[in-house]
């Protein structure tokens, strides 16, 4: 018999990807996944800049290159966190990674022993759990509310709680809430992690996509002690596909994360990070990451108010200033996982909080994606939807 | 202060990739990397599909894709083990990973545990011994010459030793020795791993790089019982900067290592993926593998003429039939840790064979690289060690 490390036990399907395979009819109005809107990325640019690589560097493009990455790329990569994070960055802080999903495992492995503690948000990115998960810690969810995690309640924990290894946070439109900390949680989360020495891990990989409102100081640029980990990514405002992230971290953690790399893959594609490097030159990013915004602005837009027009009383939602996702809270006698399965008959589809939370039982929340689909195609989805949170309601009254 | 899970403490930077940064001077000649030569490398090619790939599909190919991979691709790859190395798997059991080396991090993942052991060729390759360490195995070195494993030994330490994970070999044009396992003790691992269930991984980088001789039949292709994970790469036939490899898998080995895919990078670049496979589909991939092993072909014999022409008697050599590297025996009272200082003075660099042996001593040996350098190159490289190891032997002798 074959027999699999420990850690396999606790690793299991990713419950959206499960979504999504039933969801991958055409006839179904998917708000369960998480794509960035194809139409906008720079395929034009992409081309030119892909041979443009060949061109001038030739076969080097294509050679094994180093472990922490492109060095032109890394400087800009620093820069550009410098001047929209407000960090303090250098180029030598930089490590590129294969997607940001690498870097949270990374985060996993450096930290991690079995029955170590992660804090994080209540509810949380599902991803980043599955990720730590395969380091079997356990994850403990820190009350949150509309502006982040509770300090009372953050503290209340560390004061009491050994092993604590990091704390997981996703302060900018949070994956899956859409909900960005306030000034106040953020100087109070960080003034908490100096105190008790506890490295912590800020997940933005949406910040820059903000359509309303005004950008809010980076924990990475609060950070006075070394102690946070910034993990970020090209795959929301340049594309996914060329799975480019990296993360930004003090020594000795930088170091410890290069030997961690070199072990899970060498290093990341050369020619995609010299891709990315030449388009950072040669285009404006800034204008690309407008673009971007603006379509989502409008989706976002088109959601909520199908929401307010269309979904009976008695279900909230967030209003996210920015990112891919909101998040709604059903009527508490409303099970998501029961209410999916009806909007699946009317090929309408979402993703269940549930599995969001990491070790508590919330069954009437969901989570909707609007980036990826045109505004009328939302209305419609939304309607619905809440054609079948009434079936499921007027069901369930009569189940009484 | 922030505290590290306890594998960090067996982590430690890579020695070749120190002498690397030592040798980077152009005056020296270096046989102490692993490079594919650049020149080899299909660069007007790439043009060609990177500009197709973008033309024909646009903002899809840089989109998220599936964790597997992209089933054409799983499809060719698939075709092409089954071609050449006697397997007879079928797509679904191919895995796209970001180079070979994630393979290797996913099968320490998959399988080990804290003090588990995994047997392994002594000497074997070293970034595999880094991948399997931060699951902090036991490696232990089984008895190998040049034909392979020492089936007795094998036996002896699968009848007597628990917790034994996995197997990990390098039967073809092996790193660091050159060597190819003959067609007996291939079978006779085969036989040793059936019986005592004790899955195998059969790392094959190399084994299409055959300039001499006849191919043998690949582990996985004796396999009955699905306990052969097949781990191979683009990085050597094609190029390695776009990190693409893959692993070949059986059910329920396979579904386990798509949940750590998930966790680890969610997925292999979309694009790149794509510009392999239509590659594939528009060129003569043997022919361009026919350019690569003329090449190599060539620079081994330049080497191996040298050495025959400029060692001192009591430095025997490997005699590869494929591949990019050889391996060379010293006289006992040789330190090649110390014959490096002397060859730096010199000009030239290799690395010492000691970091490859897992678990034992063995101070005289060393591996040389000849894919990456012009025959006039080599030999130059050779006269130099030549000489280093005269000056070496004169000042031991005269210590005595």
């Amino acid at each position: 018999m074959v027999r699999f490390a420990s850690r396999m036990s606790q690793m299991k399907a990713s419950e959206i990807r499960e979504i999504l395979k039933i969801t991958a009819r055409p006839e179904v109005i998917s708000f369960a996944g998480g794509l960035p809107a194809p139409e906008v990325f720079p395929v034009e640019e992409m081309k030119i800049v892909s041979a443009a690589v060949l061109d001038e560097i030739g076969g080097e493009a294509l050679q094994y290159s180093t472990t922490e990455g492109y060095d032109p790329l890394r400087a800009q990569i620093a820069a550009r966190m410098n001047a929209r994070a407000g960090t303090s960055v250098t180029p030598d802080n930089i490590l590129v990674t294969t997607g940001s999903q690498q870097a949270l495992d990374f985060c996993g492995k450096l930290f991690l022993d079995e029955g170590d503690r992660v804090l994080c948000e209540s509810p949380t990115y599902l991803a980043a759990i599955s990720a730590f998960r395969a380091y079997q810690p356990r994850l403990m969810g820190v009350p949150t509310d509309e502006d982040g995690m509770i300090p009372d309640a953050l503290e209340q924990i560390l004061r009491t709680t050994n092993a604590v290894k990091f704390i997981y946070v996703i302060p900018d439109f949070q994956n899956p809430t859409g909900r960005t900390w306030s000034l106040e949680r953020r100087r109070a989360l960080m003034a908490l992690a100096e105190t008790y020495g506890v490295p912590v891990v800020e997940d933005n990989p949406y910040g820059e996509l903000r359509f309303e409102g005004e950008a809010l100081p980076s924990l990475k640029s609060m950070d006075t002690k070394g102690l946070v980990i910034y993990v970020s990514t090209f795959s929301k405002t340049f594309c996914p596909g060329l799975r480019i992230g990296w993360l930004a971290a003090d020594q000795p953690i930088f170091r410890n994360f290069v030997l961690i790399k070199q072990g899970a893959d060498l290093h990341t594609s050369s020619i995609s990070q010299r891709e990315i490097s030449r388009f950072l030159d040669l285009y404006d990013y800034d204008a690309n990451i407008a673009k971007i915004t603006t379509v989502y602005h409008k989706r976002r837009d088109a959601m909520i108010a199908a929401m307010d027009m269309y979904f009976p009383e008695g279900v909230s939602h967030t209003r996210p200033q920015g990112g891919l996702f909101l998040w709604a809270t059903l009527p508490s006698y409303i099970k998501s996982v029961e209410l999916l399965k009806h909007c699946l008959a009317h090929n309408v589809a979402f993703v269940p909080g549930d599995a969001f939370f990491p070790d508590s039982t919330v069954t009437n929340t969901l989570r909707l994606n609007y980036s990826n689909m045109p505004e009328d195609r939302i209305a419609e989805g939304i309607k619905r939807m809440a054609a079948a949170i009434r079936e499921y309601s007027n069901q369930s009254l009569r189940g009484f």
